[in-house]
């Protein structure tokens, strides 16, 4: 029996679309002589619907999808994840579910039992848990249906969940496992995700059929690879990474499979073709086409941009140099240098004047005061204001350029260098954007050799480097990662080595300026822990500061 | 026996003075004779830690503070609200529990059964829920422990669980119920809140001792209004809104009460005072003493400015006036007199010289093409960064001005008049505003009638008006209710008789402007939908689009 594999890339709530998209892989995978085809969770609505799942419209809307799927299904099995409504009165009102349509009708409808509710996840807001578990039968087979997470509270030294929705399943003896799922990137996840899959062929020693999402809804990139895992725990298939794709697979051949074809999973190169296409449809999913950002001459305004045209093609990049007069010689020429090197237009505005405008009109208020963070931030924010200017007026998104050292200690200005549509690199840690500056080189010098190698500097005062207000970023980046990913208190960070004071200082950087990142752009995810709504911290707090 | 209630403003994650709050109303209630004292939910740590909840420190931290609170229990018993640990490898790691301390002993931990996981509230994100109630012993009478959400599943029509652990407590025949909450504000919830409790009341027969936190907590605010129900229904007490406070109360008096103690609940007095309190806690907490607001002439900087003066004294907040060259005459007239009302200090920066030099800079990029919004958006910048430059030479905090309507809608300028670290009205309907200011200005003229009369401007461009681009605000705020507050569809809302493209055109202009409403500053919270955490929306999407 042929099995086909569906890893669509849909836009979340637009069910015409998404529908179209759905129903032209059903008629490839019939012509490919496919029995079955099979598409991720919640394919009809896209992942994560977030809100719009509590309007009554948003669910009929996808029960008009599965109407419309359902007439699709002669003659091959379609299996898909949509929301279904609860009919019992208590309890949410929501089933996440993967339903099992075949000539017409619907065969089998089996609910997610394991509903995450944690870092970005909040299924528990929306949906009631599954009561009962039944496999499907079809031309001979018996099929154990899941949902993502249904399979992984197995193989975990801390469960979640209480209850395993495949020891429902089993003693039914399935013959395979398909798993429908919204899996997001992180440069840790692909691996995570096959050894947890392997736990459950392991387990159960029976095939698996693994359909996830790709593309990227706002921040949440969902990266594909879905995977057919053959009894002995060999990774059958594994699709492409950030690619749409249909694969068939024979389940015959996938019995006696052994060769292992797993794709490599280099963190730096997952995280540059992540972000690429973070941005290609943040772009795209809104409906524009050109970018700019605010080229200063450093390095994360370099890598940014240069994603921006690997993303959106360099005739949709422009870039805008606004040197002040503390800007050093070298900026505007290594500016210059990487939009030459990239080809796109770049154009300078300098905020000399305009910056002189502003003091002389402060100056009665002012009169008397020093130089201080004031006029930085002024400064920072005439170039949010040219940007956004430029932005409005020719249509470009503004992509922000704050990397996630940055982002964490708030060490930029609201406003001003942490305006934009979109973060690019604010999941990034500094230490990180130099490894992308190198990947991003491997060929040849694009960011250019200057860029990269000196350091790093706002630029907002004369002479200012930013290791004038911040520790190292090797050390920075160490402390924050302990904080943030693995969410080690003070005692333990400074149980590894670190000074004392340097670790509480950090860590009350970090929570200190909660209220900047509250107010900044959508930050595309690539780590485990990124800021955005896997991190939900209290802005007035008083823990750790 | 007398029983204190402790309607207590925490700091979320200040340790070490909830504690000594917390310990000085144990203090007070023992010299008052209480036999017991009553402290609300999660009170150790502040309502609600959110992802602190994650680290294991913090929790150590709550553990530590119940230790102390267990100390001071002797010859008093302390009821109180602490996150604990679940000793159970399976499931989430913590419970939302109330502990039970007398004489130096905890007595009983009871676990929270309901977890709520809808708006706000992420509950199910940290905690495991109970599977064990049983009443607690105390001085010949029986206590049926409960906490927040668990008396919520009753006298609903649609309820979200599956069980209801009063159900489980009944047969041990409690003799009392005890209730420790941490239940926000909203206008409509102080009745709500009575209208639940006496449904759970009628259904047990027994008196109900109800505790809430009192405060703000960034965006959400306790409003307090802690109860003591009677058998027969009626509210024996209700503790003043918005207050800290300690009450005793007799529990034999409870039985025989027949007079009913509830407070007047009419919306915008309820309103005025929760954003009061709202404005107060934001900056005590963060310990900022001062506000700027720009006042425009118009009505919403006005009232934001009133409110701020209400919360923060005269001479803690200071305005700022910009008029531009599209300013009418009455616009600096009427914030000065307001001004002047108030007695605070008020300064005016013209931008037009400032916006000059931003034209005369761009003029390369822009020429040739028409005024349009870019140059309106340009201007409203000038006024953020020029706020915000105040701000940081003075360390004010810049109260953002924005009205529920215009942050629905989009209407605002990013970075410009979206600009500030607390939205003070963004959650206040444009209509709901006008009955603020007649509120205000209930005893005498303090918001100018002049600013109340003139149609809403944003003085943008030569003789613009809020009604050239958006509906007028009557018929904006109904759709705008329909659709966010009520969750209605446009097939629904339509169906209330409103034009259909306008309803399409309003609900549009909702849904595309998200990314706006994704960078502002937290809302205060005052209706049972509120922009924030409360509601989660897709930036990307399609939907209604």
């Amino acid at each position: 029996m042929k099995i086909a594999l569906a890893q669509i890339n849909v836009i979340i709530g637009d069910f015409e679309n998404n529908n179209r998209k759905i129903l032209n892989y059903i008629s490839r995978a019939k012509d490919m002589g496919a029995a079955m085809v099979i598409f991720p969770e919640l394919a009809t609505t896209g992942y994560p619907p977030r809100d719009f799942l509590e309007f009554s419209d948003f669910i009929e809307k996808a029960e008009q999808s599965i109407e419309k799927i359902k007439e699709a299904s002669k003659d091959i099995a379609v299996v898909i994840g949509s929301p279904t409504r609860n009919p019992v009165v208590e309890g949410k009102d929501l089933y996440n579910s993967v339903v099992f349509l075949y000539q017409g009708k619907e065969i089998y409808r089996q609910h997610k039992t394991l509903l995450p509710t944690y870092d970005i996840f909040d299924e528990a807001r929306y949906f009631e848990e599954a009561t009962r578990w039944q496999v499907v039968r079809f031309k001979g087979y018996k099929i154990a249906l899941s949902i993502c997470e249904d399979l992984w509270n197995l193989g975990n030294e801390n469960p979640l969940y209480t209850i395993n929705p495949m020891e429902k399943l089993m003693p039914q003896q399935p013959d395979f496992i398909i798993n429908v799922s919204a899996s997001p990137f992180d440069y840790t996840h692909a691996a995570e995700r096959i050894r947890i899959l392997k736990e459950n062929v392991k387990a159960y020693q029976i095939p698996l059929f693994y359909v996830n999402h790709v593309g990227a809804q706002t921040d949440i990139i969902f990266d594909g690879g879905s995977l057919v895992i053959a009894p002995d725990q060999t990774v059958h298939t594994e699709m492409p990474y950030f690619k749409e794709g249909l694969q068939i697979i024979d389940l015959e051949d996938v019995n006696g499979s052994t060769t292992n074809r797993e794709q490599p999973k280099d963190k730096i190169p997952l995280i540059h073709d992540a972000l690429v296409l973070g941005i290609k449809d943040y772009f795209g999913k809104i409906g524009f086409k050109t970018a700019i950002t605010g080229l200063s001459g450093g390095l994360d305004s370099a890598v940014t941009t240069v994603l921006a045209v690997e993303a959106l093609g360099k005739d949709n990049v422009r870039v805008l140099l606004m040197p002040s007069q503390f800007s050093s010689e070298h900026s505007v020429k290594d500016a210059v240098d990487l939009a030459k090197n990239l080809g796109i237009r770049y154009d300078i505005v300098p905020i000399k004047d305009i910056f002189k405008s502003y003091l002389q009109q402060l100056n009665p208020l002012f009169e008397g005061r020093d130089f201080d963070v004031t006029e930085e931030n002024i400064q920072a924010r005439i170039r949010g204001n040219l940007l956004m200017a430029l932005s409005n007026k020719f249509g470009n998104i503004l992509l922000n350029t704050t990397n996630k050292s940055e982002m964490a200690v708030g060490y930029g200005t609201l406003y001003g260098d942490l305006a934009g549509g979109l973060s690019v690199i604010g999941d990034v840690y500094k230490t990180e954007v130099y490894e992308l500056a190198r990947y991003i080189n491997r060929h040849k010098e694009i960011i250019p050799f200057h860029t990269i190698q000196k350091p790093p500097s706002a630029e907002l005062r004369p002479g200012q480097k930013d290791s004038d207000s911040l520790p190292p970023y090797d050390i920075l980046d160490t402390v924050l990662k302990q904080y943030i990913e693995n969410r080690q208190g003070p005692k333990e960070i400074i149980a590894q080595g670190f000074d004392p004071s340097l670790v509480e200082r950090i860590l009350k950087m970090v929570n200190r300026n909660e209220f900047k990142r509250h107010q900044t752009a959508p930050v595309l995810r690539v780590s485990p822990k990124a800021f955005g709504m896997g991190r939900r911290m209290p802005i007035v707090a008083k823990y750790l500061e």
